[in-house]
């Protein structure tokens, strides 16, 4: 250590099958780009910020390499031997390669931009349960994008309100209902009287429509608390939970993988502190992966066109990523094979209305979740309407029909047009 | 909802006792500063982006209300009826202040500044076992600042190898030896067998030194695995363990602090991925309010002159937040009761060397944990030389001796000094 300059820079390393790499995009704070490279791989690894009399040769072979570095547009690769880190342990890993180098006084920002995973680390994790096939199967749905809705007001309701507004909602064509959030088990509607009274009304509701329904309830909790209450839910007949992957964390999520059989739906409140600032901090491509990793079977990757941030270019990454097993290398993306772990599907969430529906299919293709709380308990004649102009939008995209045309002959879709308008599947991104 | 414009600001409502108040720094996107703070109420509280026939009136009860707007700082202040969260459930409370708020396209930039957590929601938390009386207790140091090493090289050793670093370390003078945030059970180190053999060395240098020493390693891991090596740790005669808080996450961190009678070392590796950008993200403070809540005895505040990121104002006010039981609010902080829950030990970890130490002790107090990785191990003269550098340079400045004059009769010291320099207690902040 500390004999060579730069030592951990080496451009002509080749990237062996069992290194985790890292793409980075670094601004370096009145140092060159290159020291800023060494220091990252030197305090993501085996190094600190002096040299130690209590180095070892055998040490230095499990050094990280920076292997590529692009001035111009502030990227490097790193390369990580997997001895590196533990398997299976998502924390570990996260603690090297994006812990302390975030605060780094050398740094004025770095942003971890994308993550390769090697076989040895995929292998380790167990990935989605059931994926999009499984949750095609569980709902019986083989092709058509899935549309679900958040029960509104998102927190207070009572919860045999809450329990009818969700009814409602599947009657009127929602596959989905799901909690929101910031719902676990406050007073004024406790998690096991939830469960009990909105899967009597998804009970009801399916024998109504002849449809299968889910109600994804919200378990986020200190991790025994919320393995207890997946189990509820096992119990009580239900097929799916929903988590915050962030306030909960990773080694909660990890958990209660491990302790469920329900299909995971990952809501990813907070990824916004950590994701927005494209210069800093960690992509929500990254987010994604670990995700998918640890084993979400669905997974919140934005709207393009509702109220929270994101970009089209992003979102259709983020979409593409989530449900093919083998990435192709780009400039900003480094190449990825799943293996065995199957594909997450993609929930685009936020702002939505049936308006967006015809956009949202074009763009993310038919394995996507569409869910409008809103948009579907803000229609003008109420949730079952809502409900009901949800599927029609889907129908008359894929039956290749314009939506206004469309929705000359189904009023509960143009309903919620003249409410909130329509964005056209061609529209600019 | 959504009858009155900006019927979530209020500014004449008076925040009760029982409401939880977040300071938030808002850059609005193209709308005024108003319209920004009643959106972020609306939708961390009960509304969303469209009025919905399935409101209540009973719910609009719960909302939470902007009360104060102060356009020239960008600062406001919302306060949350305390009805809208789970007691005990920190991701849940997490979801609703900290969630999608900072992904809204209405804003630019957010920043949760501060939070003042009401007698409900603090007693709904344990805090910390030990806290700073605690923690003094188990090692019989009354008043003098403790000192220790994290062993270096971070990474890649072998368990003899790293069990004798940490040996040379206490023989030296170090009151508590620590692993490194990204080792955690990886073949070269597994944590079974490094758990025994520096245990082995902790006994054998408190018999030679007659002092007590700690050995903080590191259960960073999927939450029941964490346990089980906290259960381990407990089996084996330890009294620390060390966890990674973020990349664990908050639910885990909650299952450890109620699995485990150990003192908890919280790291913070990736917090500057959420807290560096000033104008967006979550703040230090906030986590920090919140480790001390869910248990942490001791935390990472920061060096202010060592290698990571840190101003000098921002790391007194954590460290001061970590001790006192009572806060009062001034222009960038809010007020806080802390009620029952004990002290944490402030940390100042990274990139630190002896000649750090009076400048450190003079500004954060004598309630400081002062850890040295490379500024113990990478000693000219080795690690026992760094660990009596350490002590030495804490008895200089607790005897009003400066560090320098000192060192003319202290070799380890002197070494250190010449080696890495010295900052005066003094020194401009």
């Amino acid at each position: 250590m500390g004999k060579r300059k730069h030592q951990f820079v080496d451009l002509n390393y080749k990237p062996r099958k069992k290194d985790l790499v890292c793409l980075f995009r670094v601004e370096p704070n009145k140092i060159s780009i290159k020291e800023a490279a060494h220091n990252i791989a030197l305090e993501s690894s085996i190094g600190t910020w002096t040299p130690v009399g209590t180095q070892k040769d055998y040490v230095n072979k499990i050094g990280a390499r920076v292997f590529h570095i692009v001035k111009k547009n502030k990227l490097i690769k790193v390369a990580y031997p997997c001895e590196l880190f533990e398997g299976g342990n998502m924390a570990n890993i996260l603690s090297s390669i994006a812990g302390n180098i975030f605060g780094m006084k050398l740094l004025k920002n770095l942003r971890l931009v994308d993550i390769e995973w090697p076989k040895k680390i995929v292998d380790s994790f167990p990935g989605p349960r059931h994926g999009i096939k499984g949750v095609r199967k569980i709902l019986g749905v083989k092709e058509r994008p899935l549309v679900g809705t958040i029960v509104k007001p998102k927190l207070g309701l009572k919860t045999k309100d809450h329990a009818k507004v969700a009814y409602d909602a599947w009657v009127g064509g929602c596959d989905i209902v799901k909690d929101d959030e910031n719902l676990s088990s406050q007073n004024f509607n406790p998690f096991k009287k939830r469960l009990k009274e909105t899967l009597k009304m998804r009970d009801r509701a399916e024998r109504k429509t002849g449809e299968k329904k889910v109600y994804m309830i919200n378990v986020t909790a200190e991790t025994s608390e919320m393995v207890k209450r997946a189990k509820m839910v096992e119990k009580a007949g239900g097929r799916y939970i929903m988590v915050d992957i962030l306030t909960v964390g990773f080694s909660g999520l990890q958990t209660l993988r491990k302790n469920t059989k329900l299909v995971i739906h990952g809501h990813r409140a907070m990824h916004a502190a950590l994701t927005r600032n494209k210069k800093h901090g960690v992509s929500m491509m990254v987010l994604a992966d670990v995700s998918r990793l640890v084993g979400v079977d669905q997974l919140h990757i934005g709207t393009i066109v509702g109220k929270m941030e994101g970009g089209f270019k992003e979102i259709k990454n983020l979409s593409y990523e989530m449900k093919k097993q083998k990435i192709k290398e780009s400039s900003n993306k480094l190449k990825q094979n799943w293996r065995k772990i199957k594909p997450v599907f993609a929930v685009s969430s936020g702002g939505l209305h049936p308006g967006h529906i015809p956009y949202l299919i074009e763009n993310l293709g038919k394995d996507i979740i569409i869910q409008a709380g809103g948009g579907v308990n803000g229609h003008p004649s109420g949730s079952i309407a809502g409900g009901r102009a949800m599927r029609q939008a889907v129908d008359a995209h894929l039956a290749n029909k314009d939506l206004k045309e469309y929705s000359k002959n189904h009023d509960e879709l143009k309903q919620a047009i003249d409410e909130w308008g329509y964005t056209k599947p061609n529209a600019k991104k």
